[in-house]
């Protein structure tokens, strides 16, 4: 029997390439899609979707309720997402969109489900690159984290320390579409836009840069779109 | 206006304990009570007794399910939780009640909250001495934290760490009893049993441990229990 990891599925084009490179490594997949009272379910519909695609062993979908957080416009509707913004723009500072302490929480949870699997590696599709105002989207951090896997859990404890693996961490969006092609990702079944509707948006920071990866990768998106224009 | 911090109050002796040290550290305080799945409730209207007491600015009680995770004697039924093991067995090893990665969930959440809300600290009452059998509960794994929530988190990013602060984690039992029974914690309103009867079991490892500090302290438990024979 091959040896399982745990892959992070939101649904988006990033975390579809994360589950094709496990798999492309060798493991068996247990998905997990954290609903977290973001503002749409067509992520959730998209990961399920990819999930199946890829036929992994286990797909959990777990609802993990971070509006009572808030804080952040995926998560507070008084909050807006940002729109049209220059790609420049997008790469600096700490956008809107951050949601305190997602990331950390999503890990913990998957670290969780890691341990009482068995798993032997934990996947997540964070990238530094085009995204560099998240705070936890850097390598330092999933550093920072790796030890905080080793010494708070039994397995860890034991010297069978579950592996955080962050393969997109360093590409481009470029880079991702050309890795995510070559692997097979069903790019149709993914969703990255922040808004819910039935075409992407094409105008919120997430609908830019992957347009902006898929123009440099020259590789068509076959997704619709309201508007194809990046500023 | 008070700095506020943010304390995981679970309704029991240790983390009423750690809420009333938190204020008597200058601190308003955002309790926040994670309901997760375990056996029974009274945990939580425990918690909700003490946060009232306390008179806390905030009290927030998040449904976190963590029976998805399973692996453990506190979410799953099928799991039987230790009863009558004599006080040498309840140090050794790591217990069936130990649910995976549990506090670093925990932590995570309350990161997140404690980053929306302003907060400057958080306070968890983990404990090492009695307990040692918990991975998450010793303080290199809260030392591995602390750079998990500066690393992770935009107020970190800017140099405004919040603080992961364990009063607790090097007192013995009756050390909280003594400090609690100081900062006037009232114990009748805290719940330590693993199962959820009218009354205290203790029988099981939390009620034998919770029994011994009192005992050691020389102060009376108000609680009414089915036995109190320590082992």
């Amino acid at each position: 029997m091959a040896p399982h990891a745990v892959v992070l599925l939101s649904g988006g084009m990033d975390s579809a390439t994360a589950l094709a490179i496990a798999k492309s490594e060798g493991f068996d997949v247990i998905a997990l899609t954290i609903d977290y009272g973001q503002r749409h379910k067509k992520e959730t519909e998209a990961a399920k979707h990819v999930a199946e695609h890829f036929r992994v062993k286990d797909h959990r979908i777990v609802h993990l309720d971070l509006t009572e957080i808030g804080g952040s416009a995926l998560t507070d509707r008084r909050i807006p997402v940002p729109e049209q913004r220059r790609l420049e723009e997008i790469g600096q500072g700490i956008p809107a969109t951050y949601v305190p302490a997602r990331n950390t929480i999503f890990l913990s949870y998957a670290l969780g489900l890691a341990e009482a699997t068995g798993a032997k590696a934990l996947y997540i599709a964070a990238n530094q690159v085009d995204y560099s105002g998240y705070p936890d989207c850097r390598p330092e951090f999933y550093k920072a984290f790796q030890e905080v896997a080793r010494l708070g859990t039994k397995r860890g404890v034991e010297g069978d320390v579950i592996e955080i693996r962050t393969p997109l961490i360093s590409m481009s969006k470029a880079d991702i579409v050309r890795k995510g092609d070559e692997l097979g990702v069903p790019w149709k079944l993914t969703w990255s836009c922040y808004k819910g509707g039935a075409k992407a948006c094409g105008v919120c920071d997430s609908c830019q840069l992957r347009l902006k990866g898929f123009r440099e990768a020259g590789v068509k998106d076959p997704l619709p779109y309201e508007t194809r224009t990046v500023n």
